[in-house]
C-alpha cells in the first residue's frame, strides 16, 4: 500500500508525459524521434520532460505579459504551430552554420546557438551580447596580458640545469581547462564517413567541441552558448534558478560564489528548506515561490511580489545590477562600460581596466552615476525583506571591503615590484612574463584567489571566506611569505 | 493533469497557510502587517509560514511536556493569547532596548535579542548564557592575544625598506570577517530622518548591524542572537536541525565540522535519504524521525527512542556533551567550566587554557569527573545505534587522536621557539606579536587548521579531513616547512 | 488541513511498514529483535525501512532476470524463506568467523562481512575480489613504498637540534586516518564480562574496530566491507546511487571525484532536478528513471533503456570500465592486471606499476586491446546521451591531458632526482625515505593532488579542478616552488 502511493507520486511528478496526437509535431522532429529514441534514449527522455515538448511558441504568447518566457512579440512563422523538438533547432537557419550537414533528409548542425535560440527568445539573446560571459572567450585568449596567464597556468614545463622551460598549451588542454567555462572556438575540421545501421553517413568532425562555455565562439560566428545555465535536453528554468548551475564555474578559488552562498544565511535557508519552494513559476514570487535568493533572485531573474509588483525586471546582461567588478582583475574595480574588455588601454599601454597601482582607467569604465544606478537595482531585491538600515550596513561593509582589499592586493605589487626592481624575478621590463615565477605566481594568488574570496564573501555575507577560507588569512600570510622568499632570494645578493 | 497534481501537491506542502479571523493576531501586529507585508513581503510570507504565527503561547503549553517547544511554565501575560507576531517581539519591554524608537502608535527597537526570547523559552535562554558561543565577543575581542591574532589577520599592510607595517583593521572590517560568527556590538550611533510615503519618519542608525553572530553584544546588553540558527522570519525547527546551518560558521578550515560530516557516514546518509525524514517533531524519535544524527542530535535535541525514553535531554548549552574543547586554541584541552574565557590565566600571564608547551591550566577547566559525565551524555546518544564495542573503539581513537595532534603542535611550537631564540623570529620576549610573521603564521595553521581538522576527522569519523584534506598530511609537511624557513633564515647568521 | 495532509504524504513514504504476522520472520531474528528493539531502537527501526526486511529470497528469486537484485541462482537453504534479519547476516556460518561467540542461546558474531553477503550475492563478492578495493589494505599497508608514506604522513615528530625524529604510527592513528578508507585488519583481543539488564554476558573486544573500510580484513579471512557503500542498515540502494556514498572516501585532495562531480554538468543536473528521480528501480532506466549520470550509473550500475535493452551491465569490479589507473599513483597508467598491486616490481625493484620516471612496468598492466575494450564499456553508457563526436572529442581530450599531467610530474620528478643528487635532500640512494622532507612532500602533492585532481577534472568534465582547484594551475606554481627551494638549500653549499 505504501509502495504503491509512494509509486504513484514519484510517477505523477517524474514521468515524461505520453506524447500523443494532441501535442503539435513538425514532421522533421518525428523524423529525428523515431531513430534518436533508441539511439539515444537519454535525450529524448530528457527533452519530453521540457516545456518546449508540451507547449507551441502561439500558445506561449497567450500569456500575460510578465508570465511569458517567450520574448518575440509575434511566433516566428513555421515554429509558431509546433512543439520546439529536434528539428525546429537542429536544422535552423541551416546555411548559417558553417557546421550543417546532409542527414537523411535533412540539413542539420550539432552544434545549437544563442542565435538559434532568439527565434523565441530574442529579448534575452540581445541583453546577452552586453554581457561580460559572451566575451568570455576573446576577453581572456585575445587579451596577451591574460593569454600568457593562460600560457604560465597549463604549459607542460620542463627542468634542466637549475631552470625552466614552458611549451605553449596545446588547444586540447586549454579547452580542458580555462576555456572549458570561458567557451571553445568551435569549428568544423573535416568530415567523416561512417557505416551504420541505417547506411553510410557523412559526419563533421568539430574541433573545439565538446564545449558550453559562456563565451563559445559559434559556427555561426554568435557568441555562448545558452546551455551553459539552461542545460539540455529538458532546459528546466529549476536548473537556471538553482546555484548549482552557477557552481559550475563559480565554485574555484579565483570565484568562490557557490561556496560563499552555503555558507550565506541565503543558502542555508535555500539548502533546509528549499525543496518545498516553487522554482518554475514566471514571474517568481519572494516570499510565496522562495524564501531566500538563490543566485539568479539576484542576478537574472524576474521578481515579483505577491500583490504583482515588480522587484527586478529579468535581464541576461548580468553585469546589469552589479556596480563593481570584484573578480578575476587585480583590483577591483567600477564595471566596464563594453564587454569586450580587450579594447582598453592603461597608462602602461596594457589592456587592463586599471594601472598597476591600481588606479581605474579613465574612459572605459563606468561612472558613479551609472554605478549608483546598478547598486539601486540590486538593492531593489534586497528591499523585499531587508529594511534600509540592514541594507545600508550591508553596501557599507562590501565598499570597505573592496577598498582594503584593493590595498593588500597594492602592498603584494609593492613587494613584487621591488623583487623586479631588485632583480630577485624578471618582470616585462626585463622582457620576461609576469606569472611564470614562484613570486608571481603569489601575487596572481593574492588578488586572484584571496581578494577575490574576500570581496565574494562580503558582497553575499558568507564570511568565512572572508576570514580563514582563502579570505584575509591568506592575504595577510601571503605578503609575509613574499617578503620572506624576497629576503631568502637577495642573500647572496648582497 | 500530472501537471496540476504536482502542483496540487507543491501547494499544500509550501503555500503559508491564508491568516484569517481564526488566528488570533494582537492589534499591534496587524498595525504592523498592514504596511510591512508591501514593503517587506518576503519577510511576512516567510513569518506566516513559521508555527509562531500559528499558534498561541497558551495553547503551545497545552502540549504534553516532552511536546512542548515552549519552556515557561505559564504563558506570559500579554503574550499568552495571541500568535507571536511582528509587534510581540519587535515591541517587547521597550524600556530595555536602546535601539527602540517611536514609529507610527509604537516603540520599536530593530534588534530581537535573546531576552525578548525567553518571554517564552526561558529555559533555552538561560542554557545558552552557560554556552561558550554566548561569550563569542569577548572571548574573542577582549582576550589581548586572540585580539593580537585578529589585527595579524584583518589588517591592512604596506611594504617599504624590505619591512611590513601593519594597520589595525577598522570596525566594519572586523565584523566583515571574525565578529560576522563571533558576533558584532550592537550600539545605537544616532537617528536619520527619512521622508516616506507614509510621512517623515525618524529611524535609528545602527553600528555593527547587520549581525547574528552567536555572541552578538545586544543594544539591551544581552548576549546572542538566536537567530543565528533559528533563521528568521520562518523560525522553522528543521532550519536549526539541518547542518546547514552549523556550516555558516563551522565549514572553515579552521573549524570544518560541516565538511566532515558529508565525508562521515553520518552525512552520507542524511544526504541520500534524509529528504523524507521528520525534522520537525518535538520530541524528535531516534530511527522513527531520521535515521543518522545531524549536528543538532548529538548536540542539542531533545532525542527519544520510539517507545518513548528519553535518549538525550536538549540543551542549548551545546558544551554539555563535550568533554574537550578540541578547536580554536592551541592545544585541545578539558572543556574550560565558564563560558567566559577571559578569566583565564596561564602560568605565563597569558588568558589561554594551557601553556604554551600544551599543559592544561589548573582551576580553570573541567575536571575529568565532569569530562566523564559529558563523554557519557554525548554516547547516550550514539548508542541507540551502535553496540557499547563500537563507541568504545571510536571515542579511544578519538582520544589517542587528540593527544597525537597536541604532539605535532608541540612539535611545531619547538620550532617556533627556536626560531624566536635565535632570533630568526621576533616574539613576546622581542616585544612583537606572535602572529604577524610568516613562521608565526605557519605555527598558527598547524593547530588552527590541520590539528583543529584532525581532531574534527577524527571526533565525526570523516577520515579525510584528517588525512589528505587538511589533516595529518598537512601537520607533518608543515613542520618540515617550519624546519627548512628557519634555515633558511639562519644562513646569513652564521 | 494542509498540516494533516503534508503529515499524511511524509508518513507514507518514510514511516517504516509495520512488521506483522505477514512477514517470515525466523525465531532467531525475532529473538534478537525483542531486546534489541529497545536497546538499539535506531538501527532495527532502519532495518525494518529495508527492503531485507520485506522480502524473502525465495520471493526475490521469482523476479525477471534483469530486475533481480540476488545473484545465486536457487534460494540458499534456511534463509530461502525467511525475510534477512539480525540472525539471518550475524549467526551465519559462525565457524569460520573468529569474532563469533555465544550470546543468549546464540552463536552470534558481530562482522558481517562479503563472504556472508555472498549467501544471496554471490556474483557481485566474486566480482569484487577483482576489484582494486577489496585490496585496499594489503596494496597500502603492505607496500613498502606505500608503507613509508603513512609513516611519513601519520607518525609523530619531534624537533630537537634543527633535526626533526618520526615515530611510527600507532594503529588507532592509521585506522583513524588512511585505513578508514582502505580498511582496517579486524582481529579478536579479547573477551570481556559486562554485567546487564539481561544478566552477565561474555563479549569479544576487537581491535581494528568500528571500521567500514572498502578492503578492510575481516575475521573470517574475507576482504571488504559491503557496508562501505551499502550502509547499514536499511542497505538502500539509493544511498550505493547516490554519489554522497562515494564521497565519503573520494571527495578528499589526492581523489577529488565528488568534488569534480558537482561542478560537472552531470552533477547539476543530479543536484538540480535528481530529488524527484527514481533511485531504487532495478534495472535503471536511463532517461526514464535518471537524465544525468551519477557515480554508479557510469561505473557500477546495471544501465537499460526505456526499451529494455542493456547499456551496461551490473559490476562490482569497478576498475571494469576504466582503461587508465588516474589516482594514487607517481604516474597515470594502463590498469594493473592483478587487483593485489603488492605483486608488482619495476626495474628499480621498487613495487610501483611504472618506473621513476614514467614508463609503465611490463607484464603487470592491462595492454591496449583490454584498455580498448574497458573504454568501449564506459562510452556505452556516454552514448546514450551523447552523440559519437562529443564522445570522442571527451575521450580524445582526456587521453592528452593524462599525457600532459605525467609530463607535469616528470617536471617535478627531475627536480627532486636533482635535489637527491646534489645532496640538498636525501633519498633511497642516501638510505632515507622519500616521503619525509619538505620538497619530497611538494613532490607529492605534485602527482598525489594536483595531477590527480587534473585527471579527475578532465575525465568528469568538472573544468575547475584542472584549473585553479589544485588543478594545472598548482601543477605550474608547484615547479617552481620547488626550484625556488632548491636554490635556496644550495645557497652556502656553492
Amino acid at each position: 500500500m505504501r509502495k504503491t502511493l509512494v509509486s504513484m507520486v514519484a510517477v505523477l511528478i517524474w514521468a515524461p508525459s505520453v506524447l500523443g496526437g494532441d501535442v503539435p509535431l513538425s514532421g522533421g522532429t518525428e523524423a529525428c524521434l523515431e531513430c534518436h529514441r533508441t539511439i539515444h534514449p537519454g535525450i529524448v527522455a530528457d527533452w519530453e520532460r521540457s516545456r518546449m515538448s508540451k507547449v507551441t511558441p502561439a500558445q506561449a504568447l497567450k500569456k500575460a505579459e510578465l508570465e511569458r518566457r517567450i520574448s518575440v512579440e509575434t511566433a516566428p512563422g513555421d515554429l509558431a504551430n509546433v512543439v520546439v523538438g529536434c528539428a525546429e533547432c537542429h536544422t535552423l537557419s541551416p546555411d548559417t552554420h558553417e557546421d550543417s550537414f546532409d542527414h537523411e533528409d535533412f540539413r542539420v548542425h550539432t552544434v545549437v546557438t544563442p542565435r538559434d535560440c532568439a527565434a523565441c527568445h530574442a529579448l534575452e539573446a540581445e541583453q546577452y551580447t552586453g554581457n561580460l560571459m559572451s566575451h568570455a572567450y576573446a576577453n581572456l585568449n585575445n587579451n596577451p596580458v591574460y593569454h600568457n596567464l593562460m600560457i604560465a597556468a597549463n604549459g607542460v614545463q620542463t627542468f634542466e640545469d637549475m631552470k625552466t622551460v614552458i611549451k605553449e598549451p596545446d588547444p586540447e588542454t586549454s579547452a580542458d581547462s580555462c576555456n572549458y567555462c570561458h567557451g571553445t572556438q568551435v569549428a568544423v575540421r573535416g568530415f567523416r564517413t561512417k557505416e551504420t545501421d541505417f547506411g553510410e553517413m557523412e559526419l563533421p568532425i568539430l574541433e573545439g567541441w565538446p564545449n558550453q562555455g559562456v563565451g563559445r565562439i559559434n559556427p555561426d560566428t554568435s557568441k555562448g552558448s545558452c546551455a551553459a545555465c539552461h542545460t539540455r535536453h529538458q532546459f528546466a528554468i529549476e536548473t537556471a534558478r538553482k546555484p548549482y548551475t552557477c557552481a559550475e564555474c563559480h565554485k574555484g578559488p579565483d570565484v568562490p560564489a557557490y561556496k560563499v552562498y552555503t555558507v550565506s544565511k541565503h543558502g542555508n535557508i535555500f539548502s533546509s528548506l528549499g525543496d518545498v519552494w516553487e522554482f518554475s513559476s514566471v514571474p517568481w514570487k519572494v516570499g510565496k515561490d522562495f524564501s531566500a535568493p538563490t543566485c539568479a533572485s539576484c542576478h537574472v531573474s524576474l521578481v515579483v511580489s505577491d500583490e504583482g509588483e515588480v522587484v527586478a525586471r529579468r535581464t541576461h546582461q548580468m553585469n546589469d545590477r552589479l556596480s563593481w567588478r570584484i573578480f578575476g582583475l587585480i583590483y577591483a574595480h567600477p564595471h566596464p562600460k563594453s564587454p569586450d574588455t580587450t579594447i582598453i588601454k592603461n597608462k602602461a599601454g596594457l589592456p587592463l581596466p586599471t594601472e598597476f597601482t591600481g588606479e581605474p582607467v579613465e574612459g572605459y569604465l563606468i561612472d558613479t552615476v551609472e554605478q549608483g544606478r546598478r547598486r539601486a537595482a540590486m538593492q531593489g531585491v534586497c528591499l523585499s525583506c531587508h529594511s534600509e538600515g540592514w541594507v545600508a550596513g550591508q553596501f557599507h561593509r562590501f565598499e570597505k571591503t573592496i577598498q582594503s582589499a584593493n590595498e593588500m592586493t597594492l602592498a603584494a605589487t609593492t613587494v613584487l615590484l621591488s623583487a623586479w626592481e631588485r632583480g630577485a624575478a624578471r618582470g616585462l621590463a626585463q622582457g620576461d612574463g609576469i606569472f611564470n615565477e614562484a613570486i608571481e605566481k603569489k601575487w596572481v594568488e593574492q588578488w586572484l584567489f584571496f581578494a577575490n574570496s574576500t570581496r565574494y564573501a562580503s558582497a553575499m555575507a558568507g564570511a568565512d571566506y572572508g576570514a580563514f577560507a582563502n579570505g584575509r588569512w591568506y592575504m595577510a600570510k601571503n605578503i609575509q611569505e613574499m617578503v620572506d622568499w624576497l629576503e631568502f632570494k637577495l642573500k647572496d645578493k648582497k
